[in-house]
C-alpha cells in the first residue's frame, strides 16, 4: 500500500452508486482511525454520528443543499463538536485515563487542574471553535482511512448546522455538527469531477523551507 | 502496511533523540500527504513552514513552553492559516484550477462568484477560524503519513502564536500560526509517555449509530 497513491486516488466524490453499500468492516476501520486521532490534551472533544438509516439521511439531504451523496452513499458520518469544555467533560477524560492506566500521576493531576481553571472560563464560543478544530483532525484521519480502504468519501461543510443539530437532537447532548462525511462508491459514468485533474498548490507555493 | 496498527504505534512523543534526523525523503512524503489533503472549496487556506534551521527552532522553543521536541527533532512543521479570505486569494486558486485543467466551466465560475460575494464580507475573524479548521485537516494527513513512515511527531498547540508569527514573519504574509508539528524519533529510555497506555474513549462513548 502506497499512501501517496491512495491520497491521489481519493477525491470529493460528487456522484455515488446508490445500490452499493460499503462493507461494515471497512466502515469500522474508518471509525477506528478517527477514534485513534490525537486531540488537544487528549480530550477528544467531539462525537461521531454514524447514520445508515435512510429516513434520517433523507431528512438531512434538503438542509445540505440537496447533495445526493448523503442518500446515495451507504453511510453518513456527522462530526459533532462539543459546544463547550465543562468541568464534567474534562474530569471524565482524566478519570478515564487514570482508570485505563491504573495510575494517578501528580504532574497529570496538576495538568487537569490547569485545564479546569483555564478552559471553562474562556467561554463557549472560544471552546466550541477549539473543539471544532480537533474534530477536523478526526475528519482527516477518517478521510485517509477511507482512501486506504478504497472507499469514496466527500467532506461537506455546505449544510445548515442548526437544522442538522435539530434532526439529530445534538444540542441537548451539548454537541454541534461541524462537518459531514458520506461514504460510498463513485459512480464513474455520472460524476462530473472524477475525470478532472486534482488541483493543489505546488509544493513551492504551499511550503516554505527554512534550512 | 496495516493503517490501524500504525495509528496505534504513534503517540505524542515527549522526548526525541537529538542526534537522529528524519531522512528528507520521508519528510517529503509527509509534506506531500498534507499537500494532498482536501480543504473547503479546494482553497487550501494555509501554508506550511518546514524548519530545519537550528537557530530558528531555538528561538521558537522558549515561546512554546520550552518543549524539547522542537529542537531535539530534526524538522519542525508550522501550520499557518490564512488570516482572511481575500478576493485575490480566492481568484488565485480558481485561476490555478482552470489553468491546470485547461477548462473554464460556467458552474465553477458561478461558484467562484458566490465565494467572492460571501467570504470576504464575513470578516477576518470568521474567515481565520474557518481557515484554521482546514489547516487541521492537513495536520491530520501529516500525522497519519508520519505514522506510516514510522516517524514520530508531536502536535502542539501550547505556544505563543503571536511570538511565533513574529519570529517567522508570518503576519506580513497574511498568515497566523495555528499548530506545530516537530518530527523526529522517540528516545525510548527518556520518554515518560512511551510506555503508558494510549487512552481513547471507547467506540460506544464516541460513536452514536443510527441504523
Amino acid at each position: 500500500m502506497n499512501l501517496i497513491q491512495r491520497l491521489k486516488w481519493r477525491y470529493a466524490t460528487k456522484k455515488m452508486i446508490a445500490a452499493k453499500a460499503v462493507p461494515q468492516d471497512k466502515v469500522e476501520r474508518i471509525l477506528e482511525a478517527a477514534r485513534l486521532a490525537p486531540t488537544s490534551s487528549g480530550l477528544q472533544p467531539y462525537d461521531i454520528i454514524a447514520i445508515t438509516n435512510p429516513q434520517v439521511r433523507e431528512k438531512i439531504k434538503p438542509v445540505a443543499w440537496g447533495q445526493g451523496q448523503i442518500t446515495d452513499g451507504s453511510h453518513l458520518l456527522v462530526f459533532a463538536a462539543w459546544d463547550d469544555y465543562t468541568p464534567e467533560r474534562i474530569n471524565t477524560m482524566f478519570d478515564l485515563t487514570n482508570a485505563e492506566r491504573g495510575t494517578k500521576n501528580p504532574a497529570w493531576e496538576d495538568y487537569r487542574q490547569m485545564l479546569l481553571k483555564s478552559y471553562p472560563p474562556r467561554g463557549s464560543d472560544v471552546n466550541f471553535q477549539h473543539a471544532a478544530r480537533q474534530a477536523y483532525i478526526g475528519l482527516g484521519f477518517a478521510l485517509v482511512a477511507a482512501a486506504v480502504e478504497e472507499v469514496d468519501s466527500t467532506p461537506m461543510e455546505g449544510f445548515d448546522g442548526d437544522a442538522v443539530d435539530e434532526i439529530l437532537g445534538l444540542r441537548s447532548r451539548g454537541l454541534r455538527s461541524v462537518v459531514l462525511l458520506p461514504l460510498g462508491y463513485r459512480e464513474i459514468d455520472a460524476d462530473w469531477l472524477v475525470h478532472l485533474k486534482k488541483v493543489r498548490r505546488p509544493r513551492s507555493a504551499l511550503i516554505t523551507d527554512i534550512p
